[in-house]
């Protein structure tokens, strides 16, 4: 019931940022959402519904929700939701209802083409939208709420980032227990096994789907993207980078480590691997100071990226960072190159208060990959790092 | 990984369904879909997908996906998947080419206005999927998905109904454990707790929202319908009414179990109480025998509805049943009342390997409620009992 907390203070926040985009009306619709539910449900509205229904957030401040009789009790109990109307037989004519007695000028409906987290509407419920609402005049008035949600969503509260925090903390316990038994000789699997079972022990989840969180990269043979662990197993002379994260009291950490097997007569990683290592640091590095508010998110991600060029190395197919926060990838602005797949999200200015990943990595002939992945937040002036980041290999005898 | 074992066979009955339906193409798309995603994925693609992806399901057998390249070997590993493309820049020109390459007469998306399950696509994917499809002449060749979504998952393969077995069975096991463990004078809370702690010692997780799996009604003060467990006490002399049902292997099981606290001088639950129970069983029983293919789904609803209006009972505001499979309200078909809420689906007609929850109960003064819900799977002239319904009232010493 944790996730209750911290709804008064979104939904607080959400009154001033309608204000601040001049929207009128936020209107989040939903049914059976613990299948498929508004992302920003989670924030603003507390609990789960079984039945269609309306949550109608006020420029004003005077909220309401309109849920089905038997879901009426569950909405009192977040403590976030006061005037809470149950219906019987249809939402229709409660919800218009509602609207005309708000009378609102710009109605904001969650659906956007670029952010996901901000398109929580399904073509059906707007179709139902447009049956209750289609005859009224405010049918004219419907916009898209991404700004709304895509601020929301971003700006984290002084909480939110407490409970990132603490994410990131679990999660570096389980490095240090991971770095204590990890050694030459175990596969993909079984390594991914220790982390689930080191996820089961701390009582948390994982960040991201349970089947590719860890993903596992062992050597110069394992499958690259995010895919379940392989039968390939740990060597000498290897590389084994692993990207892994933690959902903790609703929150998330996404992490990358880099690890080097030490052959018999090495004392110390060889220097095609630390020479790696040293470009993919320097690409983070210089991300993390290219990362300030008002500054374009590829702007970032070129700044990074120009490193790796630099050194002639392979390019990096992903975005170089992306939100974090409630989900592992909170939408919104990304520090992505200007690819279509990406929208207009690199072209989104940086805010304070945002928590980004920094990643990146590339090959190295025949060792495997080289690749890292820090979590920060957006300052005043600049950023601050919330993982104590590897800034140099680290050795496995 | 149990996840992908149904994926094959689902895959090939959707194939089977689109000739059905005379539908030529079935389009998903979805991206971050372990945050939303359309709930048919886990049916027919079985892992989920960070970036714009879509997955062309087609009557000739000839299924294709394109998901961005770090979710290749993702797709890959599922087994079902061996057309898979992966795109760096946008899924839009490798997406029109697929299209162009199969030459659909009709093309179903994901939305529906009645049934959720069969409504996956965002508003916002949808405007994506013009901005891809909407210069070409597919764009007038779209239509709902709905008849081949909702029956994917509404007809269960004997693998399924294995599945949800089990899952009743574990249920089961832990109601035995809960009747030898309850007593008068233990909070809704405890209760929960306990239940709680039994789903994570038998390795399963809840049927629906944890919060309020199970909804607890314990005697005449519990608050009513969706909603998490109060302070309210079991009291000899009451009712307590549970709600209750695991996921296990990614199936479901839905049930209320109905109990009477005696009182130090009784030997058997009195009258009042037996009485009220006796019609709650007439009325599941009557729904059970009015339950076969070919009948819509309101005259079920009507059956065990008539029983209560008989007795001058409280009017039942819920369905009388709701589908149950992957997901414990598993859309289509429900057997409810004609109300607006429930849209087209209380007029569509029961099939043969559906799986309906059957439910109702009413108030008793000054006891609480009482209350019952069984699992059956319709036969090609009738239903069966999945669960061992509950024929008495469970006295409590």
């Amino acid at each position: 019931m944790a996730e209750h907390d911290l709804v008064p203070q979104k939904l607080e926040q959400a009154t001033r940022i309608l204000d601040e985009v001049d929207i009128d009306l936020w209107l989040i619709v939903a049914r059976e959402s613990d299948v498929l539910g508004d992302p920003s449900m989670p924030l603003v509205v507390g609990t789960s519904v079984t039945w269609e229904s309306a949550f109608l957030i006020s420029r004003t401040g005077r909220h309401k929700a309109i849920v089905g009789t038997g879901d009426v009790d569950n909405l009192l109990q977040t403590g976030a939701w006061s005037d809470v109307e149950g219906y019987v037989e249809g939402l229709g004519s409660p919800l218009r209802a509602a609207v005309e007695s708000l009378d609102p000028q710009s109605i904001g409906l969650s659906y956007s083409q670029d952010n996901s987290m901000a398109d929580g509407l399904t073509y059906g419920m707007y179709l139902e939208l447009q049956r209750f609402l289609g005859e009224t005049p405010y049918w004219d008035r419907i916009c898209s709420a991404e700004p709304v949600a895509s601020r929301l969503r971003s700006r984290k509260s002084p909480d939110e980032i407490q409970r990132i925090k603490a994410a990131i903390a679990t999660t570096q316990t389980i490095w240090d227990e991971f770095q204590a038994w990890i050694r030459p000789g175990v596969s993909e699997r079984a390594i991914s096994d220790f982390l689930h079972e080191r996820l089961e022990h701390h009582g948390v989840d994982s960040s991201w789907d349970w089947a590719y969180c860890p993903t596992v990269m062992a050597g110069p043979k394992s499958p690259e993207g995010h895919v379940g662990p392989s039968d390939v197993v740990t060597e000498r002379g290897h590389l084994l980078a692993v990207d892994f994260g933690v959902r903790q009291n609703d929150y998330t950490s996404d992490m990358q480590r880099t690890f080097y097997f030490l052959r018999e007569d090495e004392q110390d990683p060889p220097r095609d691997v630390v020479d790696a290592f040293a470009v993919v640091d320097g690409a983070i590095q210089a991300g993390a100071e290219a990362l300030r508010p008002g500054v374009q998110g590829w702007e970032v991600d070129a700044a990074a990226r120009r490193i790796l060029d630099e050194h002639g190395a392979e390019e990096w197919r992903f975005a170089f960072g992306h939100q974090m926060g409630r989900a592992c990838h909170d939408g919104g602005t990304v520090l992505g190159p200007r690819w279509d797949r990406y929208g207009q999200r690199p072209y989104d200015k940086i805010e304070p208060s945002q928590v980004y990943t920094l990643e990146i990595g590339f090959p190295v002939e025949g060792r495997g990959r080289v690749q890292l992945e820090e979590d920060v937040v957006v300052t005043e002036s600049g950023c601050e790092f919330l993982t104590t980041p590897q800034r140099a290999l680290i050795p496995i005898r």
